[in-house]
């Protein structure tokens, strides 16, 4: 008798949400896709094409209603971010695992909100999970120098340096999205910041945080408080220190590279990026390509984290990372995208309150 | 309504098979794997864990009459190399599509047995495909070089050098192996070989062969006609030439690279290996992990020679390679072994025919 | 018969002073060292076994004042930083041509002094060249990068990423350093400054500074106000944004990277560093060794700068940087190490004056 | 009181002796490069101008004579290959130092008798150093593979593997030179060979070679039996066996590897060609510049060859390798040569006398 398999659903069928629901119906062997939602009809004929008997709706609410009658365990958010926390937030309360796509919003008060609705499901539901997808957790090569590091190979690990530059778009897209985007660094850097909490522990406090930015491609990007490309400092309590790198602009391809620098070693992801293992020798030189985009990149990672999702779901085990540290990673975010608009440095107490603001400030940030 | 799934059953339950019988059940969305054969208990055993739904048989002649009245429509051979080529022949008599692990046979004629099989078995199932499953050329790294090298990219395509290098196991199991192996140019440079082929063209015809060859760690392979590390040189008719090197003894792990030359530029693959994107700074520099073993390095391409062996029979589309030109590679491979041993250059006429030989040697070579 | 020489007198004998007295004794055919001296009588008694022919002296001035008359052209100040200024300006003022190791003074206001009596001194002496050895504007990889910059092949550069980070030195000798360094900034970075003025443009002007920094090895920092890992942030006007890395923690060796990104494309210098071309394959992995120390990374670099220098002397050409960029680096490296350790951004105007701070605070930085 | 310096004579300014005699007469310390002679008057126009106080001589005879009389030293041999052998035993016979560029002769027995001649002279002047210049064994990264090697860090070396493959020409010149240059396998592969000695150990007997090759760009090689590509098959006497490949096609510029394996790890040297330590990122990937020549690769080697000679001969320790070693190298080139054009296999005894070859093939091999 073959073993029973997670029932899931997806809200949301754009270019992830398509992605991540063929991940769950195709290689996750674990998992079976029973039903998708999408406000955009063309995306629902998308899945009537694509997706072997998986029932579709318009309308998310209409989904949970019907398919938790049916049976459904889980549901996986990668609608629009707008939307994220209160389409997870339904979920929870109906005792499903939820798998939500980064972030889980741009404001922290709504992040949080996803993380105390979790708290207070799981009185009535103990075994569920609820994650937020960061997805690079999933890479092997992340795992494979988070397991080095966790080994004690670099010692004290101290200096976290991480980048997440995309490919330049000419078509300037990403103006547009900048005005949902929260900001280069709660979009790009978010991805670094969970790293950086992953490598340092995930209790890290942030102490400071700076930044600087510029529109070196796309002036436009200002009417909406972003830039193009912009730097970040953050302290953490207890000597550790984080350099970020964020960029639009970059001409190879997707360039996503890590340092973790300890007291005894240093650990590097992807600081000599490349598609695949082909050298091409032509009268300029030696050359590699590397990938266009952030799911070349990353989509065996994207497939891992669905397998390891629905592994823990379906086996009752510790999820891969605690959903708090979601809010903590948009909290820095959204920290360093104001010092990015302001040009001042944003400091907090052990606690986590923002020092030296007036009430004002921060309600405005925390929104 | 879902498509129908290709029913595919597997023959052969050992290393390689196990790994087969997942990738089909698992991995390949389009295939449904019914039946496993194997003489061995302990492996029916674990496809009884592991392979929820497979039906098990200790006799591939038992799987084949009883699934076949079940609809069986394809079999994956995965068995001991000794009994490819009559488990290939069996199942191709039957009409049913065969994906079989290289190398057809250890000798010439038994692995055009499978080829004539294979062309008279057409006349009565057009749309029947039979490929032997040269694991590399549906490798990312490889498929990406093969279509530069046919865009143009590096003129005419004129040396090829390639290895097959394994790493050293100190439990000297290959010393026993080498009694079945049919040599490391068999075993282990047959892939170099069918790339050669596939890079060259897959109606290259060989004009002569040399090889030499040592015992550097395993003097006992002597007793079996072989040696733990050699190296060969190819000539082709049209002005294309190859050379290989094979070995037992890498200390790092697997090593297996390719270099196509042509007149206007050059393709390398993974001639820098490494496991992964992580590089480790320690005292004594900086170190890449390499994949231990071949299947660490070839995963990937196993799955989708599945995937792509499973679309092109339920697709009825051209097999990706020629079933010829793996007898090709085995005529190339013995050569080379015979080269080996004997300190001979062995030649051949343009119809494939081995000059200068007496009839004795003939047989002998082809058996 | 033979061409002229640039006579040429050394200052200081130390670690640096040796190797500068080697490269102009040994390596500069078109310049003589004819003096040398030192207040160390060690380091004479070294001079006297490995220069053969070279006066020594114990006092400087002494050297000054008897090479001048037996027509000494030109003075390479090697000594400890603090003399730098002093014996550089003695030298000016005689119309000597000057070669000064970095930094001209930790302090901005006697790093001016020396470009104000260059100023003066080349209304009597116009060929008269005086330039800081800026010794990473001489390395050959450093140099085509720039070249590929000035052909616009990265277009606009816009963001400037450098580090200059040593291998661990366990015996703690860095701590009692830190006293007269000028702190990890000024000592390590400014190496970096310098790379970003002059990929940049040499008439960058500051806008802002940030640091931060922890004490992960070595705790004893503290009192002399140094850490041993920093990261800085500098703002340019004109939209150019720099990031700077220092340690004196890394395990693997002298890990100095710079890159240079632009609006078409990216340079990158050393960020795969290695000793030379060898590649070990061991059980581990695959193992590259780098440079344990700068002048094993920078040597050819050292000697392509006496070689410059001399002919710039002799021929009269440009001298290949301007003196005034070595004072900007010190502000910028100054503020950085202020920031460091207050805590606090520091803002220029564009005239490069300091903004929101006291005069005392102005007069305390300046020193 | 200045130590005295080696008086050096240079035999031919053409491309190589003009960078021979730079290197004696700038970038060698110990050594004065006192005269040099060419044929061609050109030539020692071009000395006139760049080789302060060097006196200049048509006739190699006469700068022997007069020279001699003046004192002189040694002799660096970097004329037209044909006349090495010839000139190289004069100066041996007036006891002079001799670093003759390799190869000593493109025949065995006039190689042979370079060595006979140092031998016979050595009875009268046993501080005579004679030396082939085998410059690879000046490279840095060559010298740290062997000491590596030495050091048992590969355990036994067992398989070597190395290529000497220069950029495409595209004017055809080595079509011309393929008249004198001996072949292919001498004029490229003679330093692959002697690297192979040197790692092998210089007492290594070649057992047999083979060889393929063809013309991929130049036809007209046929005509002087040579070929624009080729692959070969050394086997040594004690279980050692080499692979080489030597090219006149490649694109990217000039590719020299060379791969040691031994019995416990391997050494790989350059086989991740670079110019330097810059990355080029560009939309069309990430691009790295290879040197386009060989002098671009080792001009290094040649500086640190010209000044190991000069120490060896002024302090009169043990040249760096054996004269005999030179001779081996050719018999194994010339038989390869000969291989490639014949496409038979060649076997010696273990006195190095070729096996199965009548009488006057050996003559004709020999000369």
């Amino acid at each position: 008798m073959p073993s029973p398999k997670l029932r899931v659903a997806i809200a949301g069928l754009g270019r992830m949400g398509a992605r991540h629901a063929t991940h769950f119906h195709n290689l996750t062997p674990r998992a079976e896709l029973v039903a998708a939602s999408s406000p955009e009809a063309h995306e629902l004929a998308w899945a009537e094409q694509n997706l072997d008997g998986v029932r579709t709706y318009l309308n998310y609410d209409d989904m949970l209603d019907q398919e938790c009658a049916k049976g459904l365990q889980a549901v996986v958010i990668a609608s629009a971010t707008a939307v994220h926390s209160e389409q997870a937030i339904k979920a929870i309360k109906r005792g499903l695992h939820v798998l939500c796509e980064k972030p889980l919003s741009t404001g922290v008060e709504r992040s949080q909100a996803v993380v105390d609705a979790y708290r207070e499901s799981l009185r009535s539901f103990p075994s569920q999970k609820v994650i937020c997808g960061f997805s690079r957790r999933f890479d092997a090569s992340y795992r494979d120098a988070y397991e080095k590091l966790q080994s004690g190979m670099i010692g004290v690990p101290s200096v976290f340096r991480s980048q997440t530059c995309d490919k330049l778009d000419p078509s300037g897209f990403f103006v547009e999205y900048a005005q949902f985007s929260g900001g280069i660094f709660v979009d790009c850097s978010i991805h670094d910041i969970d790293l950086a909490l992953w490598f340092f522990g995930e209790d890290s406090r942030v102490k400071s945080v700076s930044a600087i930015g510029i529109t070196a491609v796309e002036e436009g990007l200002r009417k909406y408080n972003d830039r193009d490309n912009a730097l970040g400092l953050v302290e953490f309590y207890g000597g550790k220190i984080a350099q970020l790198f964020c960029s639009r602009m970059m001409a190879a391809g997707q360039e996503d590279s890590t340092e973790i620098t300890g007291t005894k070693g240093k650990l590097a992801i992807n600081t000599q990026p490349a598609s695949n293992l082909v050298k091409i020798y032509e009268p300029s030189g030696i050359r590699r390509e590397i990938p266009p985009h952030y799911y070349g990149r990353f989509r065996d990672a994207f497939i891992a984290e669905a397998n390891v999702f629905t592994a823990c779901c379906l086996d009752d085990t510790p999820p891969p990372m605690k959903l708090e540290g979601a809010v903590n990673a948009v909290r820095i975010g959204v920290a360093l995208q104001e010092a990015l608009i302001t040009g001042k440095k944003i400091e907090f107490d052990e606690q986590g309150n923002r020092i030296g603001e007036t009430a004002k400030d921060q309600v405005r940030a925390r929104l």
